[in-house]
């Protein structure tokens, strides 16, 4: 029996098509609750709750629960998978989406057992703010709760969307969506203006540029790990939420120094994740690989106090 | 007397007209030489070698020697100043150059007197590469020596530009100019690329995003410090370079601890000058404010370590 923590993951499951400058595959697993559920399983048991339709390979199960992932939250229902066609630009900071076809995913409504309804760490993947609030309102006094959100309901839900930050204690978004839900353009602003709505962490996502934290007045500055080569940045943020999430949870608390080595962890995952298409990079990735990826880092961003 | 070392500051020294989102400021003191000077004059002496026009207002040339700035090499000649007009947009990451008048700097030909070829601390400040190899021939023998550029000269004089590469120590550029110079997209990539070309230490700048350091087969990441709001981003780059170039004069040692330092306390000055327009944010600028910033942005990048 696992007894890790529980870190209950609500989102999306999907088969995607991506294109990038190195390469195109083809219908590979793919979505928010996949991403966040291998990088948290290397800290904390990941319960991603979401529906997959018939044509969803059983083997794509069968790596998810070798990884500890427990898989009783995935539905399988008739019709077929969530699939999302995108193709990437040279520069990898811009896509493009080619097609999004939500099949089952269009009626994805989560349902929690008693026992998931339980459990005290919750990550909300996007998905629609009003779903994200049912799931709020299934649960039984989650200790930490995390959200990420899109451009989407920022334009479409901004009430509905503000109900769920209102409950949530670590907010999760890019810096576009920051800018597009602030009027301050500095980031520093930006997040103390997006505190005041509720989540006592705000984490802004700059992909290839880091991780802006701001945290109990504080702000923490992440890098990203700088990669030598990037296949696929699809999942890079639902695998920095996730990681970020698991460690909380084996952790037990939400110290700022815990919350800075989460967010750290949380950069980690993200860049193995880009360097392989889909979850390839994730498949095999190993503690040791995480550990010595830290340490780089650590030494890469350090530098001893001045006198003048 | 001043008894700092002396770095030599080749580059332009300016009147400009910038507009940005919180107002418009005209004519007002610039230059890249002005920037990195004064940047530079909290850690050692500057030498700016520059040429300006009748309409130069004397008490520029005061507010820099009221900062210990050596202002022998600037020159004054017949005719106007450079003139250069700019705004910058809402996102400051972009800006249009409305107007660039030469001037006076267009027959600009440095001669260095013997003692200012003497000196061991040279920065050479975006020019026509060709003057920056003229420079360089009249040096004796310089311990350090700084280069930046801007897309034009790699447009258009790539084969002088790879000899000045071939002869400076330090290298400053943007991410854009990185990626114009190199194969590479990922930025640990383009700067061992540039390293091969000569200089021993890449500087990398990403504006708001920090900065991307490769030395001895390092890699340093600095952050930006998080400023609450943005006035004007013209000097940055130039008092980033300015601050570098001076510290490690003072230090008198290139070991990388010390160019971490340097590089973190050109972050630092060039926070400093995107607070105002042009150099006002510089002018009164107090070393205890230096040291303050610095103490800050190290407490905002630090974190632990894991065990998992």
């Amino acid at each position: 029996m696992n007894t890790k923590p529980r870190v209950l993951i609500v989102g999306s499951m999907a088969l995607d098509t991506i294109e990038a400058p190195g390469g195109k595959a083809s219908n590979i697993l793919g979505g928010a609750a996949t991403f966040a559920s291998l990088a948290c399983s290397f800290f904390a048991q990941p319960v991603p709750i979401c529906v997959v339709g018939e044509d969803f390979p059983q083997e794509h199960i069968d790596l998810l629960a070798g990884h500890g992932v427990d898989t009783s939250g995935i539905q399988r229902q008739e019709g077929k998978t969530f699939h999302w066609e995108a193709r990437y630009l040279d520069d990898f900071d811009e896509r493009e989406t080619l097609d999004t076809q939500c099949n089952v995913f269009a009626d994805f409504r989560p349902l929690l057992t008693q026992e998931q309804s339980e459990a005290h760490h919750l990550f909300l993947a996007n998905i629609h703010p009003s779903l994200q609030l049912s799931v709020l309102d299934q649960m039984r006094g989650p200790k930490i709760v995390g959200c990420d959100t899109m451009n989407l309901w920022i334009d479409t839900e901004p009430a509905t969307l503000r109900q769920v930050f209102s409950r949530c204690d670590i907010l999760f978004l890019n810096d576009s969506e920051a800018t597009l839900l602030c009027q301050a353009r500095e980031l520093r602003r930006a997040a103390e203006e997006l505190s005041r709505l509720g989540p006592r962490c705000v984490v802004i996502k700059k992909g290839s540029h880091g991780a802006f934290v701001y945290y109990q007045r504080q702000v923490f500055l992440a890098p990203a790990y700088p990669l030598q080569k990037v296949i696929d940045p699809t999942g890079a943020g639902d695998a920095f939420a996730g990681a970020m999430m698991g460690y909380l949870a084996r952790e037990g608390n939400i110290e700022p120094e815990t919350v800075r080595k989460a967010v750290i962890l949380g950069t980690i995952l993200a860049s193995f994740t880009v360097e392989g298409f889909g979850v390839d990079a994730l498949r095999s990735l190993k503690t040791e690989e995480i550990i010595a990826r830290y340490g780089e880092l650590a030494e890469m961003t350090t530098f001893g106090r001045v006198t003048l």
